[in-house]
C-alpha cells in the first residue's frame, strides 16, 4: 500500500475524485478529509468519499502520510500554518492548483526547515464545470496529463509516491518548473477561462434583450461558455489573481488579434475570416488526435453507464 | 404523409440530419439531395441518408414540393437562382441558415412574384462542431428551439407544413422577425463563435510557446474554444459577414467588459472578480434549468448507445 493515512483537505470535485481513485485502488488504509464548506464535508463521509470526517485541517492532517490540499489555492497560506505542526516528520504535503509559483510560495513558506516534512507540488489538468463532493468520480483524471513541479521540499522517493498515485488515477506524468507551468496554463487555461467568464457577463448584460431568449437559444453558442464560466468562484478569483503578469499579458494580446479580426469583418475580408477559420480547425484536429477532445462530463456519462450494465450483468 | 418529395441541399451536419428525421417519420416518399462536395454526396447516398443523389441543386429541386436550403447562408442566392425556374407551383423553399435578414433576401430576389413559390425562413438551433453527413443524427434537433421568420413569400399552410416538420424533431416553434433573430443570434451565437475562434488563433500563435504543449494540456479550458472553433469556416465567414452590424457593436462591448476585467485584475480586484464569477455561475444554473445545457455531441452518444441498447435485446 502506497500509504497509511491521505488526508483529502477539500473534498469537492478534484479532493472527492481523488479520493475515489485512492479507494478504488487500496493506494491508502484509511481516508480522513476536510472541508471549510460542512454541507461537502457530510456529504464526503456519508457517499463514503472518505472514511473520517475533522472540524479542522489540522485534525485530518495529523499522522498522515500524505496531505492532499486540494482547496482554491488562496487558502494553502493558512492552511499550511496549521498543519505543519502537527504533521509528522517525513509526511508529504501535495497539492493540486492551477498556479504553481503562487501555490509552492504559500505552501513552503510555512514548512521549518528542520521538520522534515516534504512538499511535491502537482496540478492533475483535468477537472469540470461542478462543484462539490458528489460532482466528483473515478474516471476524471484518465489519460490526461498531472504536472508535477517539485522544488527545494521535495524529495525523489515523495515525488516518486505522488506519481504513482496519479498514475493510479490513469494520468500521464510530466515536470516541470513552476515558472513554466504557470506560463502553459496562463494560455490554455487562465486566458480562456477569463474570457468565457468575460463574455458570459457581457451577454447577460446587454441592454435592449430579454434574458429569457438568451437562456433559450443558448445551445447555439453561448451555452458552451456558460459551461466554463460557471466553474467554482473563488477558486478562479484566486488562480487569476496569483498568475497576473502573463494573464495580463495574453489579454492584451488576445484583444489586439479581436480587434484585427472586427477590422476584417468591417472591410468584409472574407478571405482573412476563412484563413482563420481553417487554421483553428485544423488545431481542433490536433487536439482529437492527443485524444484531449473529450470532456470530462461525457466521460463521467460512459462510466456511470458502464458500471450500471456491468451490475445489470 | 407532409410532402411527396424533399429535396435537400447541402446534405452536411444539418441536412443530413432532416434527412433522418424525414426517413425516421416517414414526412416524405422521396428525398433528394445535392451536395458540392461530391465526397458528401456520395456518403449520404451510400449511408441510406437520401434516396437519390443529383449533379445539381435544380436535379433535386424539380418536381419537389419541399427543398430545404441547408448550405453556408452565401450559396443561398446562387442555388435560388438556380432552382426556382424547375420548381413547381406551389412547392415550397425552407431554409436552416443562422442569419435571417440575409438569407431571406437572397432568397426571396430570386423568386418571380407570379411563380407560385413560397419561401418560409428557418433556423433550427441546434448543432455540433462536427461537418459532413456522418456527423449527423436523428436526434440532433431533440428538445432545442426552431426560429421560424415567416416574410412576404410565406403562406400560412406552409408555414404549418415546414413547423410541423420540424417538431416532428422534437423542436420547440418560436416565430419572430429577421431582424430579431439576428439581433438575438449574435448576442447567444455569433459574437460567442467569433470569440472562440479569436482566441484558438491568439493562443496557437503565441511566440514563446510550443504548440505540442498548447494541445496537451488543452483539456484545462482550450479544449472547449477548439470544439466551437472547430466549426465549418465557410458558413461561419458567411455568417460573420452578414450579420455584420449587430456584430461589430457587440464585439466592441465585449472588448469593453474585458478591459475592465483586466483593470480590475491588475488592480487586485478581487471582490469584483467574485462577483462578476458568481453571477455567471448563476446564468449557467439558468441554462441548465431551461434543459439546454447538454452538448449534442452527448445526446449523439446516449442515443448511439441506446439504440445498441435495443438491438442487444
Amino acid at each position: 500500500m502506497l500509504f497509511d493515512k491521505v488526508a483529502i483537505i477539500g473534498v469537492g470535485l478534484i479532493g472527492s475524485s481523488l479520493a475515489r481513485v485512492i479507494r478504488h485502488n487500496h493506494l491508502a488504509k484509511v481516508i480522513t478529509g476536510f472541508d471549510n464548506n460542512p454541507e461537502y464535508l457530510c456529504k464526503a463521509k456519508e457517499i463514503g468519499v472518505i472514511d473520517e470526517a475533522f472540524e479542522s485541517a489540522a485534525g485530518a492532517a495529523a499522522d498522515a502520510d500524505l496531505v492532499v490540499l486540494a482547496t482554491p489555492v488562496g487558502a494553502y497560506g493558512a492552511i499550511s500554518a496549521e498543519i505543519v505542526s502537527v504533521m509528522k516528520k517525513g509526511a508529504v504535503i501535495t497539492d493540486v492548483g492551477s498556479v504553481k509559483k503562487y501555490a509552492a510560495a504559500e505552501i513552503e513558506k510555512h514548512i521549518p526547515s528542520e521538520s522534515g516534512i516534504v512538499y511535491v507540488p502537482g496540478h492533475p489538468v483535468a477537472g469540470t464545470e461542478k462543484s462539490g463532493p458528489e460532482a466528483g468520480f473515478l474516471e476524471l483524471f484518465e489519460g490526461r496529463w498531472c504536472i508535477l513541479t517539485p522544488g527545494k521540499f521535495a524529495t525523489p522517493e515523495a515525488t516518486a509516491k505522488v506519481s504513482a498515485m496519479w498514475q493510479a488515477a490513469k494520468m500521464k506524468i510530466d515536470t516541470m518548473t513552476p515558472e513554466h507551468h504557470d506560463k502553459v496554463m496562463a494560455a490554455v487555461s487562465h486566458l480562456p477561462h477569463l474570457i468565457a467568464f468575460s463574455i458570459v457577463g457581457t451577454v447577460a448584460d446587454l441592454e435592449g434583450y430579454e434574458k429569457q431568449e438568451i437562456i433559450k437559444y443558448s445551445a447555439s453558442g453561448f451555452r458552451d461558455f456558460t459551461r466554463i464560466a460557471g466553474s467554482d468562484p473563488t477558486m478562479w478569483r484566486d488562480i487569476l489573481l496569483n498568475n497576473k503578469e502573463t494573464i495580463l499579458e495574453l489579454i492584451q494580446r488576445f484583444v489586439e488579434d479581436l480587434i484585427a479580426l472586427q477590422r476584417n469583418i468591417r472591410w468584409d475580408e472574407g478571405d482573412r475570416l476563412f484563413e482563420l477559420f481553417s487554421r483553428t480547425q485544423k488545431i481542433r484536429k490536433e487536439v482529437i488526435e492527443a485524444k484531449q477532445d473529450q470532456p470530462e462530463t461525457e466521460k463521467k456519462i460512459l462510466a456511470e453507464l458502464s458500471r450500471e450494465n456491468s451490475l445489470d450483468k
